[in-house]
C-alpha cells in the first residue's frame, strides 16, 4: 500500500513497522488529544497541548516543550480523515485550508519547511502494519527533516504510543 | 453562506453575484477541462492547458498564455470536490497534496504568494449565486491579489463563462 500517489524518494521519507496493539487504539491514540499528548514527543520533551478538530480542513495543533521549558507550537490542518485507517495533514495549511506562513507553522526556527503527513493503519496477520510518511516540496526540505531524525523520533514516538496502550490492557482500563 | 470557516477582511477576498444560469452547468465549466479552457482566463489571455483530477488530492493544472505568446503554469491540489455546489484548492499543495515551492506554483515571478480558492454555487430565485472566494496566509498576499485584480479578473472570466453557456443554449447544443 502506498501512503502517497507518487513516492518519491527525494523528496519523501517512509517506515513502516508490525505493532501488536489494534488498530482502533492507534487511531484513537492519534485522534483524541487527551490520549495523543501522552506519546506524542519523544521524551524528555513533552506536549503540553494539543487541539484537534478530526475533519478535512480542520486543525491539528500541538505544543511541545523542551526539557527546559521552552514551548514550540505547530499548527496544521487535516486532509483526509478515514477512521482506524489513514489520516492526512499538512503544516503547508493552517485551519480552514488557510495557507500558512512558513515562520508560523514551524516551532523551531530552523525548521522552517512544509511537509504533508499520512499514518496509515492496515491488518496484519500479527498486529497492525502502521506507516508514517512525510512528502516535502523540495530536497533541502526532506534532507532536513531527515537529519533532524525523522524516523527516530516518530519512531521512539511509536514505541511511547504502543507502551501506553498495552499500560492501559495490563491495567484492565483501556479508555 | 460563509465560504470559510473563518472569514477574516484583512487576509481574504470574495465576491458573489447572482448569475442566470443553470449550477450543473456551471460546475461543468470549472471541472471538464475542454470546458474550462474557452472562459478561464480574461481575454486577451488564454487558457491554452488544463488538466484537472477531480477528487480531494487530485490535481489541478492550467497553462495560461499572454497575448505576447508567454506561458504561464500554475498547479494546484483540490481540497474539497461536492458537485455542483462547492469546490475549494490551494497552490500551497501539488498534487497528492505536496507543498509547493512557492516558486513552483504561480506562474509570474511576482505572483509568489499562495493562496486557497473556494467557488461556492446555490440557489437563488433568479438563478445561482455564485461566490468566489481566496484566503491567503498574511496581509501582503492579499493586498497583492487584490491590487492584480482579483476581482475584476475573476469577474470577467465569471462573464465569459456565462456567456459561454447561454451561447450554447442559443444554439441549442449545450454539452
Amino acid at each position: 500500500m502506498n501512503a502517497i500517489d507518487h513516492a518519491n524518494p527525494q523528496l519523501d521519507l517512509s517506515f513502516s513497522r508490525i505493532v501488536y496493539v489494534p488498530r482502533s487504539l492507534i487511531w484513537r491514540a492519534w485522534t483524541e488529544p487527551e490520549r495523543l499528548k501522552p506519546w506524542f514527543c519523544p521524551l524528555p520533551w513533552t506536549t503540553i497541548a494539543c487541539e484537534i478538530d478530526l475533519r478535512p480542513g480542520g486543525v491539528f495543533r500541538t505544543t511541545m516543550q523542551s526539557p527546559e521549558g521552552q514551548t514550540f507550537p505547530n499548527e496544521g490542518c487535516y486532509l483526509a480523515v478515514v477512521p482506524n485507517e489513514k489520516l492526512v495533514w499538512t503544516n503547508a495549511l493552517l485551519a480552514g485550508y488557510r495557507p500558512s506562513a512558513a515562520s508560523d507553522t514551524c516551532g523551531s526556527a530552523d525548521a522552517s519547511f512544509m511537509f504533508t503527513a499520512t499514518i496509515e493503519l492496515a491488518d496484519d496477520p500479527q498486529g497492525t502494519r502502521y506507516t508514517a510518511t512525510v512528502i516535502h516540496a523540495d530536497e533541502a526540505g526532506c534532507k532536513q527533516h531527515a537529519a533532524m531524525g525523522f524516523e527516530a523520533g516518530w519512531g521512539a514516538a511509536l514505541d511511547q504510543l504502543v507502551a501506553m496502550i498495552k499500560r492501559e490492557a495490563q491495567q484492565g482500563s483501556p479508555l
